[in-house]
């Protein structure tokens, strides 16, 4: 049985559709990823979702995704735009990696213009909301079956 | 009967398929145009893809978008990193807009790393080849059937 | 008779009027060329009124201007801000410049600040609006006087 | 009646028509004066003409516009350029301003590029000497009666 | 009864006191604690202290005080000037901020002069020593009591 | 008896309460200034309190304090960010020195972030409004009484 | 019979000859490209000879220089400065590329130091007026005759 | 007995020897821990050998030394780049401090040129491999001899 | 009888010989004054020393040097490094000026390392404390000598 | 007889041929300066060729060449990006300067992009390895020639 | 036999012990030199030991080096930070490079931050005084072993 | 006898007089050598006046003065912007330092405002051509006899 995809969430995604729900919708985090695992069902995929508030709880994860995934997608929040470890982390996974955000963080500070995980990740996936989860599935699925 | 999503993609971008094809595929951008087709036609939209290497026509082209197209996937190449003129047009033209590119521009040469369009798009996808273009459909149909 | 005064407008100055009336007001680009004419014949001076979306069309136009007119008013829009073939044919026509904006960029965003066409220009209008077109037409008549 | 339009002028505008006359003209700063009201006259409208050295006495008048004046028509010589209480004081006074230069600014040292009068000013006027008070009055005319 | 304000302090705070009393003074970080404890008893408010060396640690205790505190008063050492995911939650915490340190860092090395915590912060005091703790816990007893 | 805290006002801020009350409140210049009378004498400590809108006139003021205050409390105002002068007069005061402002600059424009006053102040308060003159008061007491 | 070089010119090349004769001598650009093709024509080469002021034309001749040319030498005038576009038609050109100007541009304003086109040329020939574009023939010559 | 030194490592070197052991050689962290031992038992030393992927367990780490330890060899990773609240538990543990690192930093990436460990060490050593270790414990020998 | 030779003061100099005279000496500004006069009259030259806290009084002085004065010797303070009305103030002056520091402004902060006062100086003599005004005086004979 | 062009060769040039001749060619720096001798005899023109490592002895050629050359070709090596002694020795001799690189330096690392020699020389030629050597004495003929 | 370790020292390095020895102690460079080779001799090896203050003759001792030695340790002083030259030689040497530094140049002013020799050194030892030669010949003896 | 003041020229200061003497004048830096010696005889001091376009020279020289001299006077010429290497040598060589320049350095190129002589000199003269050498004598002359 192939190895699932590790799709990890960092710093404050765990407060999503609790936090203005006028503004972010009333989709949890619990939510998004039972939407992501769907997705993956249909495409024949295994999904292992995770989030912590912890930069080096991340780096740990991203290690055993060396082992035990077959590819990463990474929504790194606030982390994206300082953590070299996580980048350093990543290029040591030797797997496939896809960045996403909810939001176009290219529209927001310019702080969050830079992205560390950009330098290790095949591709880039921003601004579609909790749509975007599907998306990336779909995009791993192609890259994985390129392979 | 809906406006078709406009498809617009800029500068060289009509060379894909026949440059290097060891490296980039041998997939040319009329092939990427009828799968673009194809998923539009699956989720019952239609496309209007088209190809310049002038910027005044692609800003004409935005331009006649706002009349004419119920959104704007815009793969602006080169023109990405320069135009004011697209920026502009893009914010005139009051339509949703998705940002695409083939390669991660975020892992070429650090004058790649700055979009105008960005200002004006709801999301960005890069770095997934001419599947891209497939997920950019699907985007732009979440964010249609959201209005 | 004397040559006419050339007044360019560049990248979509012609969606005037049409977008957002409610902000921009209901005048058109051709509104406004008819208020500049007629500032212009009050002062006995004739004018060619022209808008581009191609910023090589608008180096043609200030070429021809060399030969075929008494001064330039452009309000070059986007390209403003990242033409320096503009600045060269500015500087080879060798006529008197007048730089032209509706909004007082220098209140909107940071790369709007700097302008190649003010290297060439003799003055700047800007923030007036239309009205900024008939204060251009009255301070080239005085230029003109001036020779 | 109404209330005058102020007309200010920061430091060294009172060696105008004094300093080197084949260059900068021989009409004085009390010349300028006279032409601006003369025009202000033919539009109905009154001017208080003033002139300083000193950032405080220009805080002090402007805030004394916020009272007493219409709007501001500002020359602020190399003020503009480095004073943070002359923006805040423009802010404060609530009255339409219009930023005024005799030479284009933008063609001189780097250091006379950025003003901080922008960004509390509707429209900038620049680059066509002691004619561009009497533009700005009419500038000034027509936004007061689009009030 | 109302909830506690959050008073949180972050990486090598928990040194106070011990580290070269002759410079710092022998007051320790629990002395700091009694001290605000009792400003804010007399204000009729109470305190939860805390402090972490783990960035994490003091997210998920700013995500908790969204629940739990009515404010909170955040001394986030070095983390300060670093940690983008402190400022993300901060700002969903919805709750006022006051941005505390020991000593101006303005006179220290160039990279403390910039504080993500700022942009979230309704206040800043710093370079008071212990002193700032009781100063903050008026300054917070006075934004609660104007809402 | 002791000398007072000399608590000095610059550019703009003797416009407090009269400008956009709903904004900034009701509460004058003047009354502020018989807040910070109140509280100082509660600590029993008398205050000089003045504001300028002239950089020459605080220069002026910041001298006196060296022979006649104990303390020197100082809204700079615009001038925080511009003057060199107040630096260097505040320097030669040889006395402790608070710096103060009305809003958190931080959260402002990014030309209010520099402050030369911080390089002379013992400690710096921002954001809390007319509250925080009475902070600044026994700030200044505990710095006196540690003497 | 081998391909011919593609010799060509941007954005206001045209006027070479016209403008200030006095200054930029009195040879026209059809007199640049006489004297250029005898060059070729005495090393046993082709020239196929051009000028555009629009960058999208530029774009399509150097797209075709991949099917129909030799090498490319490219005077690309001011959109040496600006035109990413140019830059990547000319790496999928696969042909050698030298770049060509008449004045030395690094004498000139900063903004024209830096060039698009050196990162895709083998070399650079510049401030040797229209002699310049015999030696670029010269050292294409030389190239191809090395291949 | 004296205090044992720290050797600290940081995120991500728990993989050497693991990955790639083709390039970084098939030596363990723990092999590289026995061969620091070795080298420090033949001086007379003894050394505390520990890895973490986490920024505050290093913080607590570098604390502990402060009571516990006679030197600290830092390789600090990715965190060596980003780090303020490593450098100042560093400057608070008032011991010697050597920086390590395995490659020579300034021959990659930009951003790992600058060290904030740089700040509060002796010593630097950098590119030797696992080498460096050993070298590092005699620089260490060396200078706390000469204490 | 010639003009004599405006010697001008900016602020904090009156502060000389008072404040620290362990440090800066007991001379005092009028010193230093008279011994100015002293190598002045041993030349056959006559000075008029002055100084002010006030930017705008200084502007009013070297415009009186433009009628008065045969040059001006200018210690501008503070005011060296933000003035740029005393720039244009001495550019419309029209007589040799010569910059004067007591301390070498080069060996202190970075923002006094910039002078507006140069871009109008002959010659710029600093680092000599009361030493430099006799140089000085030596060097504006020199000068005015040799026209 | 007409004075001979210096042809001068900075540090490592020494090298050449020598070095990796796979790469670099077979050729060595006397190899070229024949090759320069011949086309300089071939245009009734001499050489004098020369090598240093020093800059002092560079700069003494130079000067030298103020009497005894009639133009000068400078490979400057290493030191075109570091010596203003070089830049104002070139200004100095008052002759013709060519500007001259084996390889295209503005393909390479940043800090060769910029160029003391530039500002001196009349022209560059760059990226055509010893070809250059010729192409520069065809030039420098020609300047000598229009003289 | 092989060939020795070039050890090459830089600008004013022959002025150790001989300047403060309070300081930076007794030990001149002959000593050093002296304490070089031994550790060298217990290794098996030889050293060739200079110093020079001129830039061209310690490219000519790297350059030399490429024939007669088996590596090289460079404390190139102050050159590190302004001589490419050195680092063409370097690199032209192709001989196993390490960096040394007496003091830990990171921690001194921004312009030794860096280095030139760094980009062609295996490995950089800085901040251990004379020790760091001994470190330097071990590190260089491992590096010759692994060949 | 007291030791003399070393008076040191830079790079192409042996060509002063030589060249365009219409600007420079006539005098000879020979004969600024013997107008210096007179200034300093008649103070009761020797000078030893040297040139060199050699760095290394200049750094040789230095290192004399620290035995041999009572000061320095330096005019670096170029080198005063590169030359890191003097600068450690003027800090060893513990003597009194004047930095010197003929003309005003301030009001030419960019990379002329930096000096690193600054940093190690007493006091900085420049802008009054050979006039400069005996004002620098006589502020050495009080300099030493303040000691």
């Amino acid at each position: 049985m192939p190895k699932p995809i590790f799709v990890l969430n960092g710093p404050n995604l765990n407060l999503l559709g609790v936090r203005e729900p006028a503004i972010y919708g009333s989709e949890t985090l619990a939510d998004v990823g039972r939407r992501t695992q769907a997705r993956a069902q249909a495409l024949g995929l295994t999904v292992d979702f995770r989030q912590s508030n912890h930069e080096g709880e991340l780096v740990d994860w991203i290690q055993e995704a060396r082992e035990s995934a077959s590819g990463v997608i990474l929504n790194a929040g606030a982390l994206t735009h300082t953590s070299v470890a996580i980048l350093d982390a990543l290029n040591a996974a030797e797997k496939p990696v896809i960045e996403l955000h909810l939001s176009n963080v290219f529209r927001r500070e310019a702080f969050r213009h830079h992205s560390y995980v950009s330098a290790a990740a095949q591709g880039v996936i921003c601004g579609f909301g909790a749509k975007g989860y599907e998306l990336a599935i779909e995009a791993m699925a192609n890259i994985l079956a390129g392979r």
